[in-house]
Order: C-alpha cells, then sequence, then structure tokens
C-alpha cells in the first residue's frame, strides 16, 4: 500500500529504522529555501527563558507585533529532555545566544504592495561578528520574512533549542505569490481565514486573494448595497461585515500580505441578483421571461452606475491597489434569449457578435476601476484576453486553465507575454483537484517560466497563484486539504529554479516542514507514511 | 464550478433561495433509513430542561451511559429563537413531551457480539398510547439504536425542539457493518479514535475492524513480548498501550461496537522483525542474507510458539470472539532466496510450492487460533482463499480486491459463497481512495448481494466493511476526510435495499445527516456547494 511513495522518493526512503518504509525528514532546513546559505557545524544554545529580539534600526507596530508572535513561534516545537542531551558538552558548542538584533534599515511602510521589498539577511554567529544574530532589511517586509527563516533554522534540544553558525541571504523569485480561496460556494469562518493567513506567512506568500462572492451566496456585506447580502448569502450568519474584513485585511497587513479581492463579473453573478434588481439580464423562453437569469445585463446604464459605487466601496475596504475583475467562463445564451440586449446590439451594430458585447462590458469596467479616486490597477481571469476583449495595456492577466481549451498554459503565457501584458500562473496549482497519493511533485515540477519566450516575456510573468475552490472544502477541512500542499508552490515561487527543480532532494525538506506546521498547532495532513513528534496530539 | 453536483443530484438542487445552485437538506429524517417509518403532521414539544428519558424495562450500566450521553446529543442542533417560531399556537400541536420511557425487555448483555439484536420501535404520540414517548427493544443494543434514531427525529424550535407524531420499527440489514482503521503507516491519536467511534455509534455501524500493525510501526504494546513495540513502533509516544487498548474497547463497547483486531501475517511484519529475531524471513543475494527481510518464516516452530502466545494476549484484550488474521499481499520472492526454506520445501516435498508453504503457515495459525481458550473465531483476506489454501469452514472470507485481479468482487463474491464460506465485501468502500468532486453516489450504488447466486449463497453474505487505509491519513485530516462518506456506506449496510437505490432521493437526506453531525461537534466536511448553521463555528 505504499507503493507510490517509493515510487517518488526512493532516495530519500530511510532504512535507519530497522528497515521500515517511510520519509526521513532533515534537520533544520528553512522552507521554502532561501536564494543562499552557509551553515557551519558550530551551534549556538538559545535558552527561551533569557532570549529577546532587539530593534536596533527602525521601529514600527508591524515590527513590534512580529516579535511577539515569533516568540511564540520559535519555541513551538516539541522538547524533550532526551533530544539532543549533549548539548555545551562538545566542541561546537560556540556559546549562548540570549539576543538576536532586529535591523530595519528604513522606515517601515504601512501596507504591503506589489513592490515591496522581501530581501533580508541573517547573520549567526558569523566570522564578522562571532556569538552574535542579526536579521537585517532595507524593509519591514524583509525583516518579516527574515524572522520566519530564523524561526525555522532552531532545533530542539532538551528544553533549549540549538541554532548552527549560519549566514542566509534571500529574496523572493516572484513579486506575485498567491492564494485564492472562495467563500462563495461554501462560508469560511473567520478564525479558519486568519489560520490560513498564518500559515501563508510561514510559507512566505504575499497575496491573499479572496473571491468572496459568486454565483451560489453574496456573503459580502456592503454599506451602500446592503440587500446584496441580505438576500444573496446563505442566512444572516453567513456573512462578513465591514468589521471582519478590516480585521482580516488588518491581519494579513502584519503578516506582509496583500489582500486582493475578487468580485467576479459579468459572469459568476447569480447570488447579487435577488438584492439588485435589473443588475442581471433576464433569460427568455418562448418570447418570455423564464424567471432565471444570465450575466449581469451590459446595456443598462444604471448597472454601471451601481458598478462605480460598489467597487468605490470594496477599494477602499481592501486597501490594495489591485483589484481582481473575475471575467471567466460568461456563457451567452441568456443574453442569447433576451429581446432588450438584441435590440441594443443592432443599435450598436454589433448584432450576432456577443464576444463584442462582452467586450463592452468588460470595458466600460476597467474605465470604471482606473477612474476611482485611487486609480486603481486590476487582474482578470485568461477568458477576458482569450476572447479578444480589448483590454488597458496595464491588465494583469489570470491564466488558470489547464487542458487545452484553447490551449495549453505554456503556449497561453507565450501569447499573453507577446502581446505584452503581465501575467499569472494558476493553472498547475489548482490544489482542490485532489487526487489519491502523492501529488505534491506535480505542483512542484510546473515552472512559471518554463514557455517559449524571450527574456523580456519571461519577465512579464509576476508570479503565480495556488487556488482552492471551494466546491467541497469548507472551514472543516480547508487546512489539511491546503495544507502542506501549499507549501510546496511557496517554494516554487520564493525559491530559486535551481533549487526546486529535484523533487527527491525537496521531500525530506518537505518532511521536516511538515512537521514543523504541525508542531505550531495546524491540522496539516501527511504526505505518505510517516510521523512527527507532535502528531500524536492532534 | 459546480457542474458535477448538478448532474447528480438534479432534482435536489432547490431554487428556494433566489435560484443558487445547491442541495436543500431534507427535515427531520432519520440516517441509516429505518425500516419502517410513519409519522403524522402532529407533533410535540420537548422542552431540554424538562425533560428526561425513565427505565422501566432492564437496566445497565450501557444504558446509564446512553441516557447521559443522549440527553447531550439531542439537544447539540442550533437553537435560535426565530427557528419554527410557529409551534404551540397551530392545531398540530399535540402538548409536552417532558419523557420518554425505555423500554428493556430483556437483561444486558455484557459485549457486543456477533449474533446481538439490534432491532427496536420507537411510538411518539402513536395511536395506542397518544401523548406518550417510548423506545422498546428485546436488547440493549436495540435500545441503543434506538436512542440514536429517536436523537434525529428533533426538530430545533426556538430553545425547544418539536418531534413529530412518530413510529419506527427497525432492524439492520446485514450484521456485519464495520469500518476499518489503520494504525501503522500513521499513528491515530486515542482521541481521533474516539470520535470516529461515536461518529460510528451515531450511523449505527457496529464493528471497529483495527488494524492495528503492518510494515511501517508496530504501535501495539505487548505484555508478553514488549520489545516488538519498544523496536517497532515510530517513537515510545507513538504506542498504543494495554490501558489505551482497553479504554477504547470500553468506549466502544458502551456503543454497542464490537473491536475486531488484524494483525496481519505472514506478510506485512516488517515491523515485528526487529522486537522478534528469528521471525521473518532473511533474503538471500548471491549466497548470503542480504539484510533485507520478508514474510515471517514458516518453518521455525518457535514462530508458531509466539504467535500462539502473542494472539492468546490479543485476543484476551480485545474482548471479541473475533480477530482478523490478515494474510493478504504475501510475496514470495524472499522465500525463494533463502536456503533454508528451499530445504525445508524438499523435505516437505512441495518444493517450487510457495502457496502451499503459504497454506501450511495459514493452517497452523487458524488452528492455533481455534484452539485457543476461547476457541476464538477468525476472518481472512481474500487472498488466503484466492491461493488455494485450505481453510476452515467456519472462516469469514473479506473481500477487498476492486480490480479484475484475479476477478471483479461480484465474481469473488459468487465463488467463494459457492464454497460454503461466509463473506464481508470492502472492494467498493476504501474511503482512502479520494477523488475530486462527489464520490457517495458510487458507494450507494453498491451492493453485497447483487451477484449470481442463490439465495444461499446470498445469506452467507455477512455484511461489509468501509476501510481507510492509513498512507495519507493521520489524525490531521482522519474525521473531515471519512465523513460523512462513511455514513453512504452506513446506510447501505443498514438499511433495507429498497430504500437505497436512489441517489436522488438520498441526496437531501444525506445533506441534512452531514449538518446534524456538524451540529454535534464533528469536522464533517462537506459534499457539493451547501450550508449548515453550525459551519460558522468549525
Amino acid at each position: 500500500m505504499w507503493s507510490e511513495v517509493l515510487v517518488l522518493a526512493t532516495l530519500t526512503v530511510g532504512l535507519s529504522m530497522g528497515g521500515f518504509p517511510y520519509i526521513t525528514p532533515s534537520t533544520g532546513n528553512v522552507w521554502p529555501k532561501p536564494q543562499m546559505t552557509e551553515t557551519q557545524e558550530t551551534y549556538m544554545v538559545i535558552r527561551p527563558e533569557k532570549f529577546k529580539f532587539s530593534v536596533v534600526g527602525h521601529d514600527c507596530d508591524i515590527l513590534q507585533e512580529a516579535i511577539n508572535r515569533y516568540k511564540r513561534t520559535m519555541f513551538s516545537g516539541p522538547t524533550s529532555p532526551t533530544l539532543n542531551p549533549v548539548w555545551r558538552k562538545d566542541e561546537k558548542f560556540n556559546g549562548f545566544l540570549d539576543e538576536v538584533s532586529l535591523n530595519l534599515m528604513a522606515e517601515c511602510e504601512e501596507y504591503p504592495h506589489q513592490y515591496m521589498d522581501e530581501q533580508y539577511q541573517i547573520k549567526i554567529d558569523s566570522s564578522d561578528a562571532p556569538g552574535n544574530g542579526t536579521i537585517i532589511s532595507q524593509s519591514i517586509w524583509g525583516i518579516l520574512r527574515g524572522l520566519e527563516s530564523f524561526s525555522q533554522l532552531l532545533l530542539p534540544a532538551g528544553s533549549d533549542f540549538n541554532v548552527n553558525s549560519t549566514q542566509v541571504m534571500d529574496f523572493p523569485r516572484f513579486a506575485h505569490r498567491g492564494f485564492m480561496l472562495d467563500t462563495s460556494r461554501h462560508y469560511l469562518p473567520i478564525k479558519k481565514i486568519k489560520d490560513h493567513l498564518e500559515l501563508m506567512a510561514m510559507n512566505k506568500f504575499n497575496i491573499f486573494h479572496w473571491h468572496v462572492v459568486d454565483d451560489q451566496s453574496f456573503p459580502y456585506v456592503s454599506e451602500r448595497f446592503p440587500q446584496l447580502s441580505e438576500l444573496g448569502s446563505f442566512t444572516p450568519i453567513h456573512q462578513y461585515s465591514a468589521q471582519n474584513i478590516s480585521d482580516i485585511v488588518e491581519f494579513a497587513r502584519l503578516r506582509g500580505i496583500r489582500v486582493l479581492p475578487e468580485f467576479d463579473t459579468p459572469g459568476h453573478t447569480r447570488s447579487w441578483g435577488p438584492g439588485q434588481p435589473e443588475l442581471l439580464t433576464s433569460c427568455y423562453k418562448d418570447g418570455k421571461p423564464d424567471g432565471t437569469y444570465g450575466p449581469i445585463d451590459p446595456t443598462l446604464d444604471g448597472n454601471y452606475d451601481f458598478l462605480t459605487s460598489l467597487f468605490e466601496e470594496i477599494t477602499e475596504r481592501f486597501h490594495d491597489h489591485y483589484v481582481h475583475l473575475g471575467g471567466d467562463e460568461v456563457s451567452f445564451s441568456c443574453w442569447e434569449s433576451n429581446p432588450n440586449i438584441t435590440a441594443y446590439m443592432e443599435a450598436h451594430n454589433i448584432t450576432g457578435d456577443y464576444a463584442k458585447l462582452e467586450e463592452i462590458y468588460i470595458s466600460k469596467l476597467l474605465d470604471i476601476i482606473a477612474n476611482l479616486p485611487n486609480k486603481n490597477g486590476y487582474l482578470v481571469w485568461q477568458e477576458v484576453f482569450d476572447n479578444g476583449v480589448k483590454i488597458a495595456a496595464d491588465t494583469i492577466v489570470h491564466v488558470w486553465k489547464s487542458e487545452h481549451i484553447p490551449i495549453g498554459w505554456k503556449e497561453e503565457l507565450e501569447k499573453v507575454t507577446e502581446a505584452g501584458y503581465r501575467t499569472v500562473l494558476s493553472s498547475c496549482w489548482y490544489l482542490n483537484y485532489i487526487s489519491y497519493g502523492d501529488d505534491w511533485y506535480k505542483y512542484y515540477e510546473c515552472d512559471p517560466q518554463e514557455f517559449n519566450g524571450t527574456d523580456t516575456q519571461k519577465q512579464l510573468i509576476l508570479g503565480g497563484e495556488a487556488c482552492m475552490w471551494g466546491e467541497y472544502v469548507d472551514g472543516t477541512n480547508l487546512i489539511p486539504r491546503t495544507w502542506p500542499r501549499a507549501a510546496v508552490v511557496a517554494e516554487k515561487l520564493w525559491s530559486s529554479s535551481a533549487h526546486t527543480n529535484d523533487t527527491n532532494a525537496a521531500a525530506p525538506r518537505l518532511e521536516e516542514h511538515r512537521c514543523r506546521l504541525l508542531d505550531r498547532g495546524y491540522q496539516v495532513q501527511p504526505f505518505g507514511p510517516s510521523y512527527c513528534l507532535s502528531d500524536v496530539d492532534v
């Protein structure tokens, strides 16, 4: 029953414990793998009760909150008097590390953003400063990433922790490292979204793409249009209030995570209908409305006024410069049935050209977003590009299709970047598509820059996003189903391609990381046969 | 993204909430469906603070524990002043039900067993006893099943609960309704095993088949052979002590669940090796031992002494009359390499016939079990039968293969029952084989008596078992991955085949049941897009 594991990870199956077939975790490796790490065999000892971080550069609330957080996280691993009992007695012991200084060399920024600098260095007992520990960055976001890496260097040793003499120099490969959650097919409790954000931060993801609403429910409580959620959410308790949203945006901000809201139109809007009469196209059958509804009616001026006002509210609340406008899977059949739509198209000389009608809608929507007070930017799903809709030059195209409809993702990236658009890849990373056995290597073997294109084209790849669509996922299974599979995507997006092209080399590091996340209290499911010290308490 | 759901459950997708596509749950249905239910529109009201069960027949600890348990479980649904606010005001209100009598008509049995009687009746406000409530059974096990059904009849109404005037007459279709967990590929925490047992009881499963040990680890702590777990478990904390086991057996007993231990031999025993030298066959390469080990060495008398002593301990500890002896997937290659085995086979005139060697081993093991102080019975996996091993007439053959190796499960059942053996089916119900989308209808469409055979052959089908092998499952994902998918199997094994042949009819009832289990505090994952009132708190 364990043959799948062996096929994948023959090199990493240990025979240490009497020949039992399971993966042996590595020790002391940082996930995602830093760009450069130098480790010596010498080590220092951290005593939890004596340890502190000292701020030697700029300071701010984000930094102080992070210090408090990491003083908990760092010491969450299982401790045991019998673990590594030799410390302090051997010649590799280089003393106690009671303080690590945090050297933030520029003022804090308030919100994470698309151009944020996440580079950092860690020096523990380095040759130029023996006995000392420092995390250095030009940016608060780099300090956050450095704190996470530092916390992963600690190894339990009795009731204390060892840390090897180490230098880390690190920065992300891609600026856009996102994770998409869907709160429409099922409602996700705030607490689970926060757990997910915490795990994202531990894996250096920096964008929470929130697919808030869809056909099935409209949990977003709008101040300007309260009827949308009153009539469109599952129940009054299945909603996200303004307070809930600012709470989540703040939680993410403190962890260097942008919140990118998606309000997908003109399709996927069934739940919008009851709260906003006239918004959706009324579908006709045998010459009269049949009581069902299609995409947003693009022919009514009032609908654009509504969208202007709604997106003004949304972009204020979520704070990020970007908003995701969706645009996927627009079905034309309802538009085709509706005589008012037909008349409008005749009047505009586009009879029969529904892609053109979609373009009219999308163009107006893009104009609305670009003319909001903050001149916001936007992402759209790939269909908007595929359908030939004329889109603005600064649009970010989100590639998601995995089948060859119309073409494979590599060809799609080629086309999108050839047209000069920036792009983000999700096709390989639909984590909702579960299957029996190990699937992580598939996620690991996908590289967003592996397509035919010039260097200029490759530079238009901003990164990628893992997606967890919500048809079969709610608060009960979100965390174990998503993690640690999402960690695999995180490493592909952060680490050098040269370090992430070997699943056999990654397997023991991934196994260590899964135990680490479990140690920290998250219900992170296993890959193949294995154990962690903390799996007895889950 | 929700098309799979629609394909499956077109009839049950409600349009009630503005046309959103999701399954609407039924209300007040018992799962698994009882053999006979009569419900009136009249109802009585249960006030939690006034309600009590009264014992009017025999009494025992199992009954008292069950009363305490169900007084909690019954009232665990979400209450709200706005739910069903009309009660007491309408003509259907038949008064308050402050007491339900439990009429156990025979003395309690101490342990559940293969022939236990699980039949029961419920009468709530029936024509022969208006205003009263009774649960009647000839057996404590029937009272337990009746309490579960009764608890599922309650509908939240404000801070009280409504129950319709109802009569239920119920009994199981199959006597063997099992669920197998594997604690070798991953250790499962005691608490999760208990949660699973609680959910089993809520679904009227009656056998916990515990695949305790396997190649990967030996968590069972033997008093007689303590080295088995000392050297064969993952770590000293990944073990089940004698106390743990009696705790689980007791927890199961109180819920009418038998604990059927499996100690699989002669293959799947790698973890037994370190703690019991000489037990496993030493594999040879180029004329000398290569350091690896194969199945149990069937040629050494000492190994049978060991097995006698170990199984004596096991059958005492687990209390059930039956033990599962495994016998699956025995690889002959190591036996073929070993010169001592070759010599033994020559001496016994079976040179080259490794199936015969396996038969010698199995026959001796069956004799050992049959001659234990309690003359225990046993199950074996189908290979023992398939390989032509001569087995005793009272062996129960466990059919598990889903592919046509050597034949499909229907043909296998035909052969096994033609040979006169009793049998249990698992082939359709390997819940560890996950896939994207809804898979429950596959489990629902499998019927263990749908094969070519005489009535006599069909009566040899004792029932079935759902299996959750542990390669990718530990405490983090056991409950959401298993439930409510296992509930589907539970209904197939308990309810009439006439009531369980329509997935469209089952879908809304299953949806109600999933919300019920969630209400009771278990992390039970969703089928398609849906919501439950308690999913905001998971």
